[in-house]
């Protein structure tokens, strides 16, 4: 019996199936320190303790993102090493600060299944939940991958798609407990506007760029214990090329999204995302957002924004061309949720 | 209205006006790790909690140049984001060690602004005192920059050139609070040299050399929040290269400069220093340094020593030419005052 | 008098010799982070505090290769500044986990000296330990390298070759206090393999690969502040390469173990190991392992495997040619000793 992971095939996924996934991760201020060296992240709530006391934490927590991440490479060895495309994401809830010294492990229910056409691959939905050393659910998410069959000649199961909501409703995003921006200190926080600043439909152009290195996308993937061997290993693709996480671009494009957006300070909600192109270290990476929408919040000052997030390899205008289809720039269209001051 | 920071044009700048530079950033154990990953440093009383303590202290203060740096990079976004050139550095002064969780801030005080001939640019001269979260005074020094005008044809405001001191008195370096070398261990620092052992004018070669990469110099300067573009972006030289933060081989340089210096604990003054030539990834950093002054303090066993130490790409001899223009090869020329034995 | 270390010299080692080596070291949850960011590592007992607690620790301890890299790197001015060649280890032995916040130091004995038959070289052998704040051992290795002659004329010493065992006994090797492995949750380690389920003789292809950065290799060695100048210089060799610190190969290959070896979860014995071939940036590493021996323990649960680790840049099969010399693929052969659930 062959002692190492073959990974999953699409064969192997029951609808209902709860898949545990393995070693839980204990992340601290090593990683927060980490990220801010991967990373131009620069929102205060992150960067200092002092700050996040004055919004009501008892200090900084760890990067939401480091939550997403962490809780994402937990998944891969059971959802995505035999996948052939990362295809989208929905209903992703923040639902606790994870703060230095917890401790995160990974659970996905198989939740939709159907076979492509071709009968070689299939596309899986899970339900993925993140939950810290007490058992609390940090982050839950939904993400669809294709994934090849073991054995092309094997019978399609029933197809089951789950309906997804186009957007989490601003009624379900979980503000964490004693979040309040009611003493916000905009000159500490590096931006005067607030979320009726915003208009929905505006775009802020990021500004800043970013030239990536191998070196850096592949520490920050084996941070996370991401192991998928295309980001990692040059003899897996044809061309030699590393193929850098899709997270290590959005991590990427939320910190440049400081510069025009330094107050939308936690990320609570993931509507969608698509990693549009491939991106491969050398490739200069850009940000600009469009306002979608604006909530309040029950929190004392605390709005909430909803934005895409679109990173690009040049500052060339426009996101898709007249088929739909993403242009050749285009690394990432992000649909988030974040609370900023009222 | 633009959302984002286009930064300080000359004409925005007045005397005596005060900014309060944007993204307090507690620094921790993190940061000091990452800082041994980045640099040679090798220095025992940052190394090591223990030989600290020896020392008086509560246990290794996090190094000198990281509070430098963090500080340094909160102003970039107010004084040096329209910069043309980083001109000289004076009368910095180290007041108090930062210790892991301490969380920094910085506010900068004009004091001094002149036009420069050709009416585009002008040199800004500023005070920045980074302060941790007792509000205590961490570091204090006088920059000047040559900063683009957003209008040409704007007014010169009056020249005020401000006085400053070509070295700190040794007087007016602080000793931190509790220290001692009264129990020195030589052994354990590395070298036996005391303050007596080296001579004004002695030149040492430090003889390691670290030939630089992209990815280490972007992290180093991302981990200090300095968001200079032209540090990230290969689309801002028109030679297509990053031009590597100035700090970054200040850092290298120091760190090199323990093989002759391992004494040399605690950096507490910085009297200057020039950026001779740009550094760039592929170059190989090496390091030698000059006494220049020793001094007494009224600690137990400790004394001063004023040091150039100067950067270069290679082994040859020589600083600057005949005209006085450093050499090709000269890419840092630091002055600055360390605690070591007496 | 130089104030430089010009490293030690064949002449310079007497039997007997104690060298108290520079530079004690605090090693914290930072330099986890970063051993998590640099490698792919992923056994549960040093990536998570509760898994670590439901098998007897405190929380999760540092890897042991952490302990081991930097003792080792504190050996190194004193050692192999002027090595030729780094020949072999034996008798390793982990006798204490390293926590964050322990502060190490290292001291070497000199145990066996021979001239090379071309009065140039010497082979010096010395037992090095490794100890906390509190002066427990935590690590105990011999190591032996060639060393040049300061002067080719000077006398030889009289031979001592020291008698190493060939491998260390299960009987010698230490459970670190309070380690059971009777509550082991196989699920969050990753695999079901128990001591039982492995066959002397088993051979196990690790499957993944890394391809390795000059930034990543560069961080690693200067965390572990080994200072060869080999590792950092591209001037120091003729082909303008930087070596790679055989350490950094032997964490790699480690790390990719995990599948297929997912619960050999500590090391405590170093049989040998032989550094087979040099290792350059751009050399895509990957692991295989050989199962040489299992033992019981006397701790609740708790196993012993030998393995032989071989990291190589194919996957081409083979070890060593017919007349014994390793082939050109291979890396690093390592034997050790590691824990699992009995």
């Amino acid at each position: 019996m062959s002692k190492t992971n073959a990974g999953f095939f699409f064969e192997d996924y029951r609808i209902g199936q709860m898949i545990r996934h393995a070693v839980p991760r204990t992340v601290g201020q090593g990683e927060q320190a980490l990220y801010h060296a991967l990373y131009p992240a620069r929102h205060a709530l992150y960067s200092s303790d002092e700050f996040a006391r004055s919004c009501g934490l008892r200090s900084a927590p760890l990067d939401d993102l480091i939550a997403f991440h962490t809780v994402f490479g937990k998944t891969v060895p059971d959802i995505s090493l035999n996948a052939r495309a990362n295809l989208g994401y929905a209903e992703g809830r923040w639902l606790s600060p994870v703060w230095p010294g917890d401790t995160l492990r990974a659970e996905s229910e198989v939740i939709g299944l159907k076979q492509n056409s071709n009968g070689k691959t299939g596309v899986v939905w899970v339900r993925t939940t993140g939950r810290n050393q007490h058992g609390e659910a940090v982050l839950s998410y939904v993400r669809w991958v294709m994934v090849r069959k073991r054995d092309p000649q094997a019978d399609a199961p029933q197809a089951v798609v789950p309906d997804l909501v186009d957007a989490v409703a601003p009624g379900d995003l979980t503000v964490p407990r004693g979040l309040t921006f009611a003493n916000y200190d905009f000159a500490a926080a590096g931006e005067p506007h607030r979320l009726g600043d915003y208009s929905v439909g505006e775009i802020i152009d990021h500004i800043d760029a970013v030239t990536v290195e191998e070196a850096e996308h592949m520490m920050a993937t084996r941070l996370w214990q991401n192991t998928a061997k295309v980001h990692f290993d040059v003899t897996q693709r044809e061309d030699g090329k590393r193929l850098i996480y899709g997270g290590h671009v959005i991590s990427m494009a939320r910190a440049l999204s400081f510069n025009g957006l330094a107050n939308a300070q936690m990320i609570v909600g993931l509507n969608g995302g698509a990693h549009a192109n491939p991106c491969f270290a050398g490739d200069t990476v850009r940000a600009w957002s469009e306002v979608l929408d604006t909530a309040e919040t029950d929190a004392p000052g605390v709005g909430a924004i909803r934005l895409r997030l679109v990173a690009a390899t040049s500052d060339a205008p426009g996101l898709k061309d007249k088929d739909g289809r993403y242009l050749p720039h285009v690394l990432l269209d992000l649909d988030y949720w974040a609370l900023l001051p009222a």
